[in-house]
């Protein structure tokens, strides 16, 4: 009734066209969650907004407020949001005196609550509708709303409040869309049963920010400029960042179940990401072109490990979490607060530079922004004091994205004006006169082309007019959203027990937070953090290197990363002597896990090693393609032999397929690596056999009471493995016996108990392969980490 | 006899040892060239100082002055040059006016002109030595005289002036030592007969400066903090400069042979290039430990290209030429007084990090430096205004030494407080206090630590010092001296008519000697110069590339190096678009000479290039060893694969050398490679196919009436070459013919008959095998040179 009242007094103005001549139809905008923080803070002025944008355009609406509470003071605390409405600056107060006064009277409370709530709105809207004689156009619900209330509101709408065919609906959700890749599918899935995609409007309130908006847009009206540049010959680095001085007080209900990562790197941050990293398609303005250009970023982006964050913790947050949360003195939140991530992407477009990620609570300043750094590729002849400081080519040349805040405290585009003088859209952004005193990434501002938004708008305000428009590039698609989840979920995973550091906030936070990248990880800057929170507190972190006897023979032990670089360093010094001697060095290496590390530690830290002079063999393989990603050679060439130089010729994989088919007898692969290594290899005697320890006792592909390798003169053989893939080629114990060096590594608390017992067994091959090396004239040494050594 | 009046003198002083006393023996110092410029400005006073210093050494000294001039001329010239030698701040002046005075009384001059001169010098050398019961220690013979002088003085010291044996000879040469590789080896070889190498000591008197000097220890005592950083990983870029203001008049007879790469690139900055990037020996203090090293470096350097140098000269050159040399109003000078030059090391340490060299006169500042540019590795969190300026991971980080002259006016080296606090060796070396309101590349003085010599000396001095020790490293050895000459001469050819860029000189000269790397080369920033002196005028380059028919097939036309880009580039676009289309790539590539240079413009020029996505074909093979240096994998290996990142997987070489032997039918090499083939290129239609031409009319290896390969089934055969290696083995045409795209390469005049006779001829296989290349539903192209197109 009160609806019906509402008409009658806009009917009564005539100033505006009336709801029944109107030909374009009705809208209703329903606002699940009317009177909580958000809609308060954004919606309700973004409706209104829309409203005076939209009042001519020949739809006609009405907004219907809703929550839980009952309808009397529900519709009391609506009102008492709606009645506080501000009129922009750009708006004549008269006009926005009635336009206010009129969606004050199109908007209404409604408690739902009950399956019968939504079917009484529903025939409400109907009888309107109908009353009036309007056409509908379509339907639109907000769900500003906790997400466990998703699904149940879903299914109401689903089953009671669709529009009649003919009339759209378009549901629009806030997020968090789940913790992590699993729970995000699921509620997507159960979304999915109710809504089409189409339907659906996730909301990233990033996209509605105009700096970050316009990363397209910019993109594709400076393609002539961009393109020759836009890649990694070109690009530095880029950091996407969003700083917050506030911290999570208040709440820490929800903050303590997500963190940083989850709040805003996995969403506003990688969204921006996208919009920089991916292929830019011929039409920016269709939304199904952007989405499968985004989507096939998302494939592109190399998967996060652990040494691909660093995080931290302000201080006050675990005294907040205990409060709030009533957690005993002794709680110890592992949320992260802060975080710096790494992202590398291998297209070739991306390949090697690095993306910072890094957004926090409590820190210095609030700000956030996009800056991409290009690389510096002059040399000025002129002394510096001479040069024209504004376009010297030798000044660092940039181009941001400023969201908003800091020094700045607008949104902007900014430009090096040693780079070009970008395109920007004439009407939407203006040249801004700033105050030329101002530093800003390490420039003064001249230095810069700034743009800055003619109409400062608020995201929300955006996104409302983008739903209305239905422009759904501005909205978080399911895949989308699942691509995402799908690079993030493993990092949170791997971090769940990573020590956080502490910082005490604000500008106290000084050095504390900076971090660097140290081959394609990032580490802390400052070594000795001040204080660590570190769950794992048994670690203890003084052992030296130990160097004694283990077998008779030499044992070098230490903590697991010192064990890998010691190892690394002892086979360059072998290495170095070999090729001083005789010209060549021929190096033997195991598949598994544990030779990852070493492998990545040799092309990573020693430029000296002598590739050029090396031959790569292999020990032992698994009977699969060398391109199978089980393949011991195709993790050798993935880890080590794509980033170093071993001449083709020096690299020996062994021949487990051959004529298109694995490790088949008649074949004679065995033979045919034996006669290689006969060939090439003096005396069949390698200078360095590198193997590792199973469980079981095993080493290279020969598992105990193996029929082949573990004696007679065959020096390659085809062995069974008691895991899959069962079939394997190995070096026999007697070849490796010929060995002149051989090194064994031994890593983690899994290799214990076999390290223990081998510590007390004699020479028993057949029970335990690897108690039969024993080089008949070289030199045995074992490596094993503190972990195996003292479990 | 004047010189037993000086002896008298000094033995009557008493003050001193006496000559009869002295146990180390005596030590003859002749000067050749004692009146000219450099031994006016700077020998004679480092001798002077070189007595100061060693006085009390227990060796005696005589100096022998010596030119071609007369007796008493000569003599009245020495004197009064000796008369005006300085004493040195930091000495007593009463102990310097004394020695002085002895210094002059053990000076004397001789005319040395004919064989008769230096039978007369060494006998009077000899007659002293007896009267005074001196024991010979040695004699220092220093050539400051023009090179063409060299061989004729070096022959009178060898056969008369040679000290009696247990006395050590020093020859002291000054550049320049040849003008290019040849003209060096020849001098080198004319001095090899007549001294030993040890008795040579070549002067780079940049070894002699301060700093320069200082590079070598200063990478041995900071081992500790340059280990992890002093590479590619780390290394941004490396500055090497030497900036004059003064011009070359006066001297343009002697400038306008060599030009500014002879004068400073291929001596002064090379060194300093060799003491930055050579390997650290163990012991820095043993010469042979060092040079070996410094050749080392010198092999690993990349070949420098016409591109990888920017060249200038300044306008009042032609005219100082055309007025001192007697030149045509219309001569034109092509000899650079600018040049800058980048060079690339393909060490495992340095591979891809940029060295710019570079050195011209008439600039606007008189300044020398080394200055290597750290990356910027770091994030940092806190707000620039809040952090803490000096120590700033986000600050630049750089390692300078500055030679001396431009803003600082002293030679220093200076470390980014940044990075860490050098050790510097106590007593030479002194942390400097500037001036704190300096900027110097990029950054506040007080960013940097700051550390200047205690006392600042003269690099002749040093250099005389260095003779008097037999410090051989500070000098250039003949080994050192080929490896530098047979790095730069190649340049040298290829620039000898490259244009020149015109500047006006000083500080007029603003942006136009700015130039920036572009894919491995370099070039002028300002992209159109306001007058080029281009010498080549006969040349046609205004030639487009020319696109027409051939063989009724498209013809890509050009100059041999334009052309070869052009094909390049076509390769690099077929090759994405059909990574775009089906994520594969197969290449199949010819061998011989002509694609050479496109295999090295490919690995160079081509960063975008999806490598990691190509499969590497061969069309045909010679039956030698993949490693024989005959065999067409190896050059392709050696040019190209070596230089980019294909993976080991997708290289197919052909099977030529099965069980141990070549090409035998038994061992199906050809049905091999056919299944491979089979195995992974769909239809076994290869994505592009590069062939070459032989004036016999063969292309892959299928030659003129060949029985295999024309036509028929088989896919891959063995064929018979009429010249040596005669076993092949090759596609088949019909094979070929199956490809999507061919590309036929034709350079050189000597295919100019062929190329004229296949313009006429129609399809005749058998007679001409290229004649059959026709891809069924292919396309064919042509890549024609002018040379082989027009003879």
């Amino acid at each position: 009734k009160m609806l019906q009242r509402v008409l009658c007094t806009v009917l009564f103005m005539g100033a505006l066209p009336s709801l029944a001549e109107v030909s374009q139809g009705h809208i209703s905008v329903v606002l699940l969650g009317a009177t909580g923080d958000l809609a308060k803070k954004y919606l309700w002025q973004g409706l209104f907004q829309l409203y005076m944008d939209q009042v001519s355009s020949g739809h006609s609406f009405t907004f219907h407020g809703a929550a839980l509470t009952a309808l009397e003071p529900g519709q009391r605390l609506m009102f008492d949001v709606l009645k506080k409405l501000a009129c922009p600056p750009d708006e004549s107060p008269n006009r926005c005196a009635v336009l206010k006064d009129q969606f004050l009277k199109l908007s209404q409370y409604h408690q739902l609550k009950t399956a019968e709530n939504y079917t009484v709105l529903n025939r409400e809207i109907e009888t309107l509708l109908r009353q009036e004689g309007l056409k509908e156009a379509g339907r639109i619900f907000y769900f500003s709303v906790p997400p466990f209330a998703y699904t149940e509101i879903a299914r109401h709408i689903n089953s009671s409040c669709r529009p009649p065919p003919g009339a759209w609906l378009r549901v629009v959700l806030e997020k968090p869309f789940g913790h992590d890749l699993e729970s995000a599918q699921q509620l997507a899935a159960e979304l999915t049963s109710f809504f089409k995609e189409e339907e659906m409007y996730r909301v990233d309130h990033y996209l509605g920010k105009q700096a970050v908006a316009h990363i397209l847009p910019f993109r594709d009206q400076n393609r002539q400029f961009l393109d020759p540049i836009w890649n990694r010959h070109h690009v530095e680095r880029v950091e996407i960042v969003l700083k917050e001085t506030v911290d999570a007080e208040g709440r820490t209900s929800f903050y303590e179940q997500y963190g940083v990562i989850r709040d805003v790197l996995q969403n506003h941050l990688t969204e921006a990401l996208m919009f920089l990293t991916m292929e830019l398609p011929a039409n920016v303005s269709r939304a199904e072109e952007v989405l499968q250009s985004k989507l096939q970023a998302f494939q592109s982006l190399r998967g996060l490990e652990k040494n691909s964050a660093v995080l931290g913790q302000y201080q006050a947050y675990a005294s907040q979490v205990q409060e709030e949360l009533q957690k005993p003195q002794d709680y110890i939140s592992t949320t992260p607060t802060f975080a710096g991530v790494l992202i590398h992407s291998d297209s070739l477009r991306w390949e090697g530079v690095p993306f910072l990620l890094t957004s926090g609570k409590a820190l210095d300043e609030r700000v956030g922004y996009v800056r991409v750094l290009f690389k510096n590729r002059a040399y000025c002849t002129q002394s510096e004091t001479l040069r024209d400081a504004e376009h010297s080519q030798c000044k660092a040349k940039q181009i941001i994205f400023y969201i908003g805040h800091g020094v700045l405290n607008m949104p902007a585009v900014l430009v090096s004006r040693n780079l070009f003088r970008p395109v920007m859209p004439e009407g939407t952004w203006r040249e801004a006169v700033g105050q030329s005193d101002l530093h800003i990434f390490g420039q003064p501002l001249s230095d810069y082309y700034v743009y800055s938004p003619v109409k400062e708008r608020d995201a929300y305000s955006v996104l409302i007019s983008n739903i209305y428009h239905a422009r759904k590039d501005f909205f978080i698609t399911t895949e989308n959203l699942l691509a995402s989840w799908g690079f993030w979920t493993p990092l949170l995973e791997s971090i769940s027990h990573q020590p956080l550091r502490l910082y005490p906030g604000g500008v106290e936070n000084q050095h504390l937070l900076d971090f660097e990248m140290v081959s394609g990880e990032v580490a802390f800057t400052l070594a000795e953090p001040v204080e660590l929170l570190n769950p794992n507190r048994l670690m203890p972190s003084d052992y030296r290197t130990i160097q004694s006897k283990f077998r008779q023979s030499p044992l070098v032990s230490a903590w697991s990363e010192e064990l890998i670089s010691h190892l690394a360093s002892d086979i360059e010094k072998t290495a170095s002597r070999t090729v001083a001697q005789s010209g060549q060095f021929h190096l033997a290496l195991s598949g598994g896990s544990s030779p990852v590390v070493l492998f990545q530690r040799l092309a990573r830290h020693h430029y000296a090693f002598p590739w050029k002079h090396t031959h790569i063999w292999l020990v032992d393989e698994r009977c699969v393609p060398l391109t199978d990603t089980e393949s011991n050679f195709f993790s050798l060439h993935n880890h080590l032999l794509q980033n170093v130089r071993v001449p083709y010729f020096n690299v020996h994989p062994m021949p487990v397929h051959l004529n298109q088919r694995l490790c088949v007898e008649e074949d004679a692969g065995t033979e045919l690596y034996a006669k290689e290594i006969m060939a090439l290899v003096a005396n069949a005697s390698f200078d360095l056999v590198l193997l590792g320890v199973g469980t079981d006792g095993h080493t290279a592909s020969l598992f105990p009471r193996s029929e082949n390798g573990l004696e007679g003169a065959q020096t390659v053989v085809l062995t069974e493995s008691p895991v899959k893939p069962h079939q394997r080629m190995s070096l026999s114990l007697p070849l490796i016996n010929k060995a002149r060096q051989v090194f064994v590594l031994v890593l983690g608390k899994g290799k214990h108990d076999i390290t223990t017992l081998l510590s007390r067994v004699g020479h028993e091959p057949r029970k335990w392969p690897i108690s039969g090396v024993s080089p008949s004239s070289g030199q045995l040494v074992w490596y094993v980490d503190y972990e195996a050594l003292l479990g």
